[in-house]
């Protein structure tokens, strides 16, 4: 399991998801969950540019995705592991408060999960939303 | 085959690939030729947001795609039709130009290939790379 906002789809999310399937190792099914819009407003103080029904069909549309669902409304990363029941969780390099939630729940309920971080794929100026959006804003608000 | 841009991948991309597809039938192979940085540069005055490696890469994740090339540095799309020796090519609702001059070129050479239209998805505002851009400037150019 992986999960995420998705906004602007860009190749950092696509290796992330990738490196996520490879730590299943072989015959890993990866499933991903793409956070509501309400949560990011919540978390992030604004939604995300496209919509979850958009992002969540972009992100089941990738090779390396077998299932994409959306997140709960009101999020909690426990009911989202109780949901999915993954074997393995896979958290990105940006998914450090995430980790330290994910380590509590599954260690207070005692499951057999694995936790597993995956790493930053170079420093590539466009593997963030966040930095995409910069570039465009640079590039085109006169 | 189907060819673009795919700048700021987004579900309206996804959907026209899916329709290229399926104008190919059963078993069909979909081949994708993704623009080249300096062809845009040339037919907009401006390249494009990500660049064409990571164009082509994000592409080439999506399941619909059996396989992804970029353009040649210098357009013609009768190269591209040589190279790749389409049975069919199929052509967006906004692809037009593209249209014409790949009616000319089969027409001039007496080629067996089928030109297909495939739709325009919806009326939705992000279905569009120029209008995700234009919400993110409205959204974030403070």
């Amino acid at each position: 399991m992986a999960s995420g906002v998705f906004d602007l789809l860009h190749l950092g999310h696509v290796k992330f998801l990738e490196e996520a399937k490879k730590a299943g190792g072989k015959n890993a099914e990866l499933i991903v969950v793409v956070a509501r819009d309400s949560t990011v407003q919540a978390t992030k103080g604004r939604k995300p540019v496209m919509p979850e029904n958009q992002r969540l069909a972009l992100v089941e549309s990738l090779k390396v995705v077998d299932q994409a669902v959306l997140g709960f409304e009101e999020f909690d990363i426990g009911d989202v592991i109780d949901r999915i029941k993954p074997d393995i969780i896979a958290l990105g390099y940006d998914q450090e408060d995430m980790e330290e939630k994910v380590r509590e729940y599954v260690n207070k309920r005692k499951l057999k999960v694995t936790v597993v971080r995956v790493g930053k794929f170079g420093e590539d100026e466009l593997s963030s939303s966040s930095k995409i959006r910069q570039k465009i804003v640079e590039k085109f608000a006169r």
